[in-house]
């Protein structure tokens, strides 16, 4: 089969394979990054879930959360203590909480035991953040900020490389390829949703790109995590496109859930809550049992 | 909660549900159409099978198809006989088998009795396709071809109506309501993928839109299948977006089946073989099960 | 230069020039298509304006028009008669004329002697609409109607083809070839903007593809005509877009232009009056005769 | 006239004008900022052009640039020593000079009195950078970087915020909001291209948004410079999309301009030599000037 049918596309050659980003690329077939973080394997059967509130909006929050994501079944707790804000403008409520934010973290890490993936925006905070989380998030407006990769990559943390809404697969594997040139080797990728025609807009902000999901999965060997709540920005959507992510092969699902969604300090449209979150885990799990991989161990 | 927040977007407003499209537009939360066409229920707990060629190549191949597609499980025969072609040129292979054609699907249709779906173009062949057709398919690019949507609709036979890669949800819902103002009650909508910005191609023409499963079954009681031979344009990629498709709520399941794919008369990178076909029509039973639906009954 | 240089985007082919669309193709790097319509020449320094309301209103709306926009120095009148609406619901107000419209065009013509340029949705009425009409103007949306297109062609009547919102150049000049190799060879492209994702709306519908001028230029012998009006959607825009039509190398450009805007039987926001077309014609002269062409004859 | 009519698009609302960024909207219809960046004026009658070499290659180009491109015009050399490129690996040629081309502009900008604008991607070099700087230069990938964006503003250098090849209009006025509310004044916005569905593209990666010119400067007072080299990536196109800029009403020209565009370290297909860009300055000037304002002074 000619390169023309490989990639029909055309966006990937093989050029770019070998040249462009080596080593975010398969070596052969079958290969795929298989680690552990702090307990949890990745590219394996399970599928890891992140789940947790948009902003770590206070103690009391991400506690809660901590304590009860934990016990439904999340691998990872979420929350973000540094946000990029599209205005300049902070309400009482709508406001990071950064160095507080972090200590809240700290605080839940301790008390419920449960690792903590939470947003880096910049290379002064590093030492900071990288005390409590156990992967570091690059949003997709930082996903080709390079020098801040670079940095990120150095402190040997796990990354997590959330897509740029506007950004091919190409320039997603060459920035995952800027973290992997540090010799970095715990990188995942995550899909959040792409910009489309506001033609096609089925009443939402982005379209979650599950297409991206075996596209990925032919080209390079990192995981590929799904986050369906900031792509649909609409609550009633995240369970139909969390099922779609899991049947899809994502390797992990990235959720918003608060205990009190309406009430959320950012996107109060978006979270689920945490029964919610419950019966979706239950279902994800059914779901990738029929494929051979699980969520919830046993059973 | 406001309209605002209903629908984000801002693209659908209540306005429109009222006056734009009152007859495709949901009555209460839970309506949804259902109905049966050549004995297979639409919008219930089935998930209907619709599976074939591209095009009607030759009659021994769309024998054949009937035949094999029959025995493995699909509820219904697709195959072009006519069909638009984006250049006015035709090899010997790559053509339209028109009048003969449908001679052909009639035949299988006979001999393995199994319903047919094929697509119409123009309004003078609508008695000829009908007499064969269970289903009159309107391709992407007649979707806004409001008077030969008027004259498909008056013949009383069921319409699946394909999305323009282009369209909206709304546009999609006005050309439905098109169908449904002259009494037509048997409307079908199908995804088969919207073109994206070149730079979020994960190199393949179109992504296959998911979000829009969910987002169509809260403003409209019309049955929704998704397509994804056509949105991926690759093979590999048919069965992850096939079970996404499931899982993510469709209605139907439409593929592009081929005994001999690579020599495909028309886009040989995209049908699937019958041994794959069987394949996935268990693993989609299975998710679809998970979901309290089915595919194939009993089990 | 190899090909990969020449067409940088890859999406047309030295190959698809010469075996998709041979006719719409350039034969050498000045070859230019150059023919009259009602006296009116093409493809050459003049650039003809078609100016009209959306919609043939009334008899009174529409000979009003024909009197002043030829006084002001339109080349065509352009109106509206059978128009493809999103929704098939009518107001009192907002409705085809139909018949009666192409009667009124007649009219307009008959008495000002102005040529008409108006839409064709249908092959029935082929001859009802070239009894008045001097361009048949192909809309958007039957952009790839290619029946329709055929029997267009076959008529003899000069074509103008509007590009599909979603459709690429390769595809437009596709459809362009299904009318050149009926004979017909006054045919005439019209950009009238494309869909873009809604992160780049700058609160308007459509955005008015200029680049695709001399990207079509390039590849093509066939005059390109732009709408301003219909891409931008709103009436303070045209101004400055028909002015970048002009200096990008535009051969035609379309406006919509209604005696009271305000009270246009469609999209109200869109047209300008008979005053600000009057400017507008000066302005766009001045920048025409900078670069060696002219719209109004003379000075 | 109400919002919804005012903004039919409805990304931007008369609350964000109110509280999102109101520092960069227009305080009333003739509101314009007009400010002098080392002698030349924006937001009057002249249209400043920036001009030069993607990257700052070597001494021997950049000084050359800088002797011919102020002799045939242009107001400001432009020229990058730092940029983000999107894989981690580095040619000889294709490699950025970072420290060592910023000594280069700054010999250039000594021996030849030109001003200059050059990218700047950290906060570390805001100093080095500053120091040879006339404008700061904030490129795409960078636009919602908003903490590289505060401590750029907070040096009091003017800056020139490129807007992201998927960002709103909306987005990119929040992020001017960013720099506006340190204090700074002199804040220029740069059109560069938006990506669009791969349907669209006329052969070019980006589409030149012409639109957004009217748009912003409806809406803000900051002058809007466009930028048709990067956009159309296609030295063939540069002109047209340079005068249609003109006469679009931009505020400013940047060109990418190499004295041997072939052997351009960079994006060899997209730079004009010099004596294309003395052809296109007086084109665009003799635009320029039917429209009220001027390029070349005098005459």
């Amino acid at each position: 089969m000619s390169l023309e049918n490989k990639f029909p596309g055309k966006d990937i050659s093989i050029e770019d394979i070998k040249t462009k980003f080596p080593l975010a690329a398969k070596k052969n077939k079958n290969h795929k990054s298989r680690f552990k973080i702090s307990g949890v394997e990745f590219g394996s059967n399970q599928i890891p879930i992140f789940a947790g509130p948009n902003m770590v909006e206070s103690e009391k929050l991400i506690l809660n959360c901590a304590k009860n994501l934990k016990k439904i079944g999340a691998h990872f707790l979420r929350g973000g203590a540094f946000k990029p804000l599209t205005f300049p403008y902070r309400s009482k409520k709508y406001t990071e909480t950064r160095e507080e934010g972090i200590e809240w973290l700290k605080r839940a890490k301790e008390e419920y035991n449960i690792p903590i993936i939470t947003e880096i925006m910049e290379e002064k905070y590093i030492d900071l953040i990288c005390d409590v989380a156990d992967i570091l998030q690059i949003g997709s407006r930082n996903m080709q900020n390079f020098p801040l990769l670079t940095e990120c990559a150095k402190s040997g943390k796990p990354i997590m490389l959330k897509r740029h809404y506007g950004a091919s697969l190409r320039d997603w594997l060459g920035a995952a390829e800027y973290l992997l040139v540090e010799g970095n080797k715990k990188v995942i990728l995550c899909e959040r949703g792409v910009s489309v025609p506001h033609t096609h807009r089925s009443t939402s902000r982005f379209l979650l790109d599950l297409q991206v999901i075996p596209a990925a999965q032919e080209i390079t060997h990192l995981p590929i995590v799904s986050d369906p709540s900031h792509a649909t920005f609409w609550r009633d959507w995240v369970s139909p496109m969390s099922l779609a992510s899991v049947a899809a092969g994502a390797d992990g699902i990235m959720l918003e859930v608060h205990p009190d969604p309406k009430n959320s300090a950012v996107d109060p449209l978006q979270p689920i809550n945490f029964k919610d979150f419950k019966i979706l885990l239950k279902k994800m799990d059914k779901i990738s049992k029929t494929m051979g991989k699980f969520i919830i161990k046993g059973r």
